[in-house]
């Protein structure tokens, strides 16, 4: 990375991930080694953040005694478990003492935490969990996966709006097309609220192209897909469901006969460049978009590439100001 | 099949289908050919469907003039052209000429005539559309897949039973295991309609096993996924993509390099298995439950056995009764 980047400083929660600090730790060594100005505030308990601060330029040890497990209901545990690494983590954000927050914990933690911790940016009505999909034909963008399960139609404008920020400048793809998820292509498609959202965003999105439908997504038809929280979660985990049943079945077909895993090990090179191009690895995290400075989540299954990337992600994000970009759009659509 | 089963009259639509008679009409001489004791009276222009009446035995032409496209909208075609394959297919059921009803024409336009037309069952709030799903597991159930985009809890309570009933009988499962798709596996998850039709389905649904999310569908981990028209439609289609695009992405590995392609010729025997328990072909048809009589859809791009199963599964609706069964479950619950 040049000299010229900037300085930035991400609090990262130790003990995210279903593995916790043993992979979070070693993402995070590897962070710090491959960006020289990125700081890092490590929430965690003392018996693993303190060693590491001790042995890492650039990394501050920011004890916390509580952790918040994944069964947990999530703003129950954010709002009682006031020094669980997470709550930690975000009020070092809050304070000023960091830009932005990475965890691969419970992403309903993280979304309270980001949301009742961090806030939200002034117009922002519902800060939204945005997903960068890997597909084999290039990444694709959805927004709302979950933070929202009822919605409005004004929502959906707004996480249309903030999505299109985070793609043209974390993605780096100038003029994203940004589609509305629903059940046709037709204008008149679609339930209550996908119909009104529709009209509304026609009006107010200058990136919006029209309806997409479910198989357009892992297609990458378009580049952002929009929906509410609870059709977007459905969707997002039917692809990765279905993903796992048809590669799992693909690998049983290859075991099949010597023959058949013969040429399965024949095909291997062309499989490797497949699965790597569909593996959420490099993305690293989500952003949840509309919360002040940044708050990323990590995959709970992340390695330790997954957890580097999701903090060299949340450093791009705090870099390219993607709040200030939402939060001028959210004022000119108040004006 | 065997002398005793029952004689039964099937409406066809000689229209339905991307490619029309040319290949509705070979899959009804086969469905004749097999089941000795089906009827067909088959709904068409009579340059088609009157030669054909003629050659073969059991088959009673009915010349329809109009035609509904794929580009109309459903209710308002419906309305307007009475005379359309459509329309007179389901009045042959209406007037009890016919039992059931079968095309592969536009989906949309066969609920609105399924509704409209032949008319609901005493005490079914809303017609749902069922469609069963090929996995590599096993088939699935999912109900409402777009029939009904807007729906209030107790909607969905009756898709359940309906569907429940379906997959006891026509695919004969019993006790099949129901679930609610939703966004998460607790009770309290999801968004309001969800979490009321959990409430109402735990008391009133006795397959009733809880939360499902989207991952589950298509791993079968349970027999039937009760949602939302919109929410149906949309994981319904994501299946279908994220299945293609993955399946044309295997594809373009094998062709990377002789090596690899050679690895695909030897894989080919597990995969050609695997490419068949996917197929939806010896599904043929997804049936709208709640009208009178049967009402079936078989897929747009149905070929000549996908037509003669859509057949098949209208006649095995008819005798089991699946009717009569949603008409003393809707009137036990009105008691």
């Amino acid at each position: 990375m040049s000299e010229q980047v900037e300085p930035v400083t991400v609090a990262v929660d130790a003990l995210g991930g279903d593995v916790g600090a043993s992979v979070v730790l070693p993402g995070v060594a590897a962070a710090l080694e491959e960006d020289p100005q990125l700081n890092v505030i490590l929430c965690g308990p003392a018996e693993a953040v303190e060693p590491f601060a001790a042995e890492h330029d650039r990394c501050r040890a920011c004890v916390a005694t509580e952790e918040i497990t994944m069964g947990e209901h999530p703003a129950t545990a954010v709002r009682r478990k006031k020094d669980s690494s997470l709550v930690v983590g975000c009020r070092q954000v809050k304070e000023g003492r960091a830009q932005g927050f990475f965890s691969a914990g419970s992403t309903g933690a993280v979304l309270a935490a980001g949301t009742l911790v961090i806030g939200r940016i002034k117009g922002v009505a519902r800060p939204a969990l945005c997903t960068v999909l890997p597909s084999p034909v290039r990444h694709v963008v959805m927004c709302d996966v979950g933070a929202n399960a009822d919605c409005k139609p004004e929502y959906l404008v707004q996480f249309a709006q903030m999505a299109a920020i985070y793609t043209e400048l974390v993605l780096e793809r100038p003029n994203p097309k940004v589609a509305l998820l629903n059940i046709g292509t037709e204008e008149a498609k679609g339930n209550k609220l996908a119909q009104e959202a529709h009209a509304l965003m026609k009006e107010r999105v200058p990136q919006f192209v029209g309806n997409a439908e479910g198989g357009d997504v892992l297609a990458a038809t378009y580049d952002v897909y929009v929906t509410d929280g609870f059709t977007g979660n459905v969707c997002l985990k039917t692809i990765e469901g279905t993903s796992k049943v048809l590669f799992g079945a693909v690998k049983q077909a290859a075991g099949k006969s010597p023959l058949t895993l013969l040429g399965a090990g024949l095909m291997k090179s062309g499989l490797k460049d497949l699965s790597e191009s569909i593996s959420s690895e490099r993305i690293g995290a989500a952003p949840l978009l509309g919360v002040k400075g940044a708050c990323m989540v990590g995959h709970g299954n992340s390695n330790e590439t997954a957890i580097k990337n999701g903090i060299h992600i949340t450093a791009k994000t705090i870099r390219l100001r993607v709040d200030e970009m939402i939060a001028q759009t959210a004022a000119q659509a108040r004006a």
